[in-house]
């Protein structure tokens, strides 16, 4: 067997990102347990349908749920399920949609992505109906749908009455809602509410529902709260070329990530662990924070003359290049060990500049 | 732990697909052996570039090799390098990229499908010039791409000589060549020739290159032989929503399959076992067979009578409902006593139909 | 002022297409009269809605018409109108849709074009429900819109009673109906009935509705007979690039076209001036045709020996370059004079042919 | 005939848009003359090989032109000439390409519009290189088009040193330079320069030359001047809808509008009356401008309480419903006496709620 071990050396300690772990133990036993003979390709088999009725213990009755293989597709194939070309989608100017998909929301969909203000990485209430003043004007692509990322690109969690008063606006105008939850589950935890409360109950019509940031191999799911939202689903997902064939490899990972509330397991570490994080770093004075830490990220400029030294030991990245702001991501994996370490490391370095 | 066993019970002889089959186990293997710490994302890990590298041996130095998800994205992410909306991809009137794809390869290239008639499953050059008449006519989708099954959807291969033929035809008309190779292995091993023989040698500019159909979890290959080819490619594949986060467990599964020509291994024991198939069923003086057996698929008329009680104890399907010509399956984990039951019970309704 | 008159000189008797005449006088007059202050763009002007009224006088009280600048664009904008991405769109294997728009229908609706075997241009009914086998297969693009050529491209017309059993089957199978009618008209006048009775009365959706091949400078109406087709049309067509500023000069042209039956009485001239043609040519006992004549063109094979010698005098185009099937026109400003001229020639170039 | 002049009465003076206007008599006359016998359909007749040429003679010999019929449709097929999906278009954050299109540009071209701060209505070059800090990231849309509008929406115009500052910037890092130039003559006429002065010169790639609102009654051009972004124009033109069929009508209305410098003509009247509009406006002291008046509009606010009681009698838009900046164009028939009525009665207006 090819000597997999040689490509782990001098492996540093990362906070670059939540998809930078591998798979959970719980995940990886799964794929081995449900790897024997033949099963029915592309969603028919039988694990499939007992993880799609998992969701709908999670998310009500009605949810239909579609898996896919990445959160890039989650994305995009639900904003296909909800606006057409003419249309289009209202987003944060922090939105992962916006700044780092390459275009695939206006390729996939054909629509206008609309930027809105945030704080804090947040949608503000306060500019939202500017995009409304030209309903029903031919020249102006007509806004179709609110997407919102729970938690937000800057760690930030949106509260359950915040979801309620940006829903309650986009639905008087019209809107379908969208939820980019590829961290969902920290959200939750961090609100300490279930999945349904976060989305069904306010009206939510589609959920991209984040498998591989949260402990999976591969696998991300589309959830559907809505019958209009998922009538058209299957087709899109095969058509957007997202129709994993052995789809019991995905489904079997969700079934582990459901079992036992592993799922609530994984978030709760990743997210107490950014907490504690955020704790060491505050007893240093000389740091300013750009966002609360809600999840799994703490967001804090490092001066730029010792972001170089901390990086050669640890691996993180940093968020905004003209203001030195960097991001240090927790994980299912991450130990408390690990960012002791870093915050040693970050004390000796700020002490050498200074002395 | 969930019992997925449970998902076990009753598990029929399957012909159906070889994405039927799970992942072989030292793909499995290779899953746990990189299933350690934490490793760069999008495609930029050592394992990555080590994959790439191994696909460079087989395809040769000027290979370019991009990893996604699946089958159907490997093909219209390739259409998407090589055609412009306005131009057009000949296709065979049998190919999947036409009758299976849910219209995808005129959603993502914007371009036309043109079909072209086949004998056994291949195009026949005696009609592909039919398609450059109108070469110039700003009225007609231009030609630009000749796109070969390899093995054809019938089980088929077209020979070096073929492949020779058709392709000299499309570059002297200025086209580019795609290979959808979803299981260009059982070509290869069938015409006892390498990658490079069946692609590079012969002008190819992008194969698609399966896994997930050869043994694999899941995860395909774009090689790009030019540079042209592979000019925008991590920008296309990005935008198509395959870029894989987590690269590595794709990349060490290609790792293991070109380890000690495990390929070849897998795509010989799938062949082998297809001709064996044939060679039993040859037996049966009334079937009439639809295609020459060249890769790991028989396709046959069996008589409509007795295909719903041989579904009963086996898993196939019947690829065209009005001959009731039915595709029968191997794989590599296919067994010739798997073979033996069937045609067995096949014979002995025949029998029963007689008497 | 130019001297335009140097483009006149040497022009040949021409049946090469009905947009190679020019505008009728009648619709010359009319951008004359309208040509005055200053008007609403963007389709708000009085005369727009006037116009729009008319289309109502003749497709029913509820058609809602919105008016585009060509013939391609009123049918790729009723497609977008009626089929999503992942549907498909059955035309004619002899459709202009398919062979001679530059691939514009599967750029603008993302579908898939599916043809359908004719006779004598017109799509049979009976390989129609082949289409609908795979419903509900996602692999499969689902058939939504049936599109119909009426007067055909090989000038042929379907009857009522062909449009009823093709539209009975399509919608038994939840299609749609689209009319591809650029030379709707002469359909009309062959039929002896009015605009309705081939479109609205046989549950049409939507009508892309010919101006420019029939008198008009330029200009078509896409004409929604069900408000579900009418919905987003506004936003289509805007978002299609084909809502036109000065609108108020394509309505004031289909005004014009509708007075006193000024339609019937273009349509009727052509339609007269090709049945004369067809005698004339069926007095040659050698020729060959191709179909019937039943709208405002004749096909006829003619001996390639003459063919070129025939093109110095006249223009026409060759129609197939295999059989020499030759496409001669009839439109608006047509003289029996010019198709006397043309007979004459002819005889005499086939009789020195045999001579 | 119909009675067109019934639609004429009660037109009130109009300083709505350059498109409310109607034909120039002098392309009004242009089409009259060419409106005999046959002529080559889809731009192969010749006088629109003549209109080719005058287009060569003011953009230079190597120009190539391909004429549309409108605005939006001339800039998006631009932009799909010079720009793949998986890239960016920066345009102005004031741009009619953001605004006004309903979408086209991501509709035609799948590619993201990335937005520009202006000063003026004009881009500026300071934030301009912001948009390449992510060149070569897989995850970011690739900016290749600087589309600039000339003169602006704001109705100034960028200097010819501008120009160069800003296509200095862009070139430097890649990108092809795209004009919107609906009412460039209008700019050419301010700045005192021919049209290859302000874009052949400055490494201009494609320029959207406007017809409709410089006196044309329908018709703008693609005026193509490098050859990569000529190579595929055919084929665009006609997979996006537009090419016209009856060419010949179009083409003479730009034969006319270069002869004897017309085009001039009409651009030196709607721009000296501007000014003059300006000057008359000035001299109410309470008036506040938003923008220089460089080419035919003036921006100005208007008190919100006195803007109804001035649409009664006049037709103008407010550009701005938060500011009350209202727009007031001026066209190739404006009248002095038309600007004085206006004066006259806003400041009657004026002095009446002062009163």
């Amino acid at each position: 067997m090819i000597s997999f071990e040689s490509f782990k050396e001098n492996h540093k300690i990362c906070f670059g990102s939540d998809n930078h772990s591998g798979a959970h133990p719980k995940m990886m036993k799964a794929l081995e347990a449900v790897n024997y003979g033949h099963a029915p390709s592309y969603g028919t088999d039988p694990l499939t349908k007992a993880a799609e009725d998992e969701f709908r213990k999670h998310f009500g009755s009605h949810a239909q749920t579609f898996f896919v293989f990445n959160g890039t597709a989650a994305n995009v194939i639900s904003l296909r399920a909800l606006a057409a070309p003419y249309q289009s989608i209202l987003a944060s100017d922090q939105s992962h949609l916006h700044w780092d998909e390459c275009g695939a929301p206006e390729f996939f969909t054909g629509a206008k992505l609309l930027l809105c203000p945030t704080q804090n990485g947040k949608i503000t209430t306060d500019k939202l109906t500017d995009h409304f003043v030209r309903r029903g004007d031919q020249h102006y692509s007509q806004p179709r749908v609110l997407s919102l990322t729970q938690p937000t690109e800057l760690g930030t969690v949106y509260s359950i009455d915040e979801l309620k008063s940006l829903i309650s606006i986009a639905k008087e105008h019209g809107l379908l809602i969208h939820i980019d939850g590829a961290r969902l589950a920290n959200a939750a935890v961090h609100l300490g509410v279930g999945f349904a409360d976060l989305t069904t109950q306010l009206g939510v019509d589609v959920v991209s529902f984040g498998g591989t940031k949260n402990g999976l191999m591969f696998g991300e799911a589309i959830v559907c709260l809505t019958p209009a939202s998922a009538h058209a689903m299957k087709y899109l997902r095969k058509q957007s070329a997202q129709l994993p064939s052995k789809t019991r490899f995905v489904s079997a990972q969700f079934l582990a990530y459901f079992q036992n509330d592993l799922w609530s397991e994984i978030a709760s570490h990743s997210v107490t662990l950014a907490r504690y994080f955020r704790k060491q770093l505050e007893q240093i004075p000389s740091l300013h924070f750009v966002a609360p830490t809600e999840s799994n990220g703490v967001f804090v400029k490092l001066p730029q003359s010792i972001v170089k030294k901390l990086k050669d030991k640890f691996f993180f990245y940093v968020w905004d290049e003209k203001t030195f702001s960097c991001r240090l991501m927790t994980t299912w994996d991450t130990q408390q060990s690990d960012i002791d370490a870093f915050v040693t490391e970050l004390k000796s370095l700020l002490q050498n500049k200074e002395g």
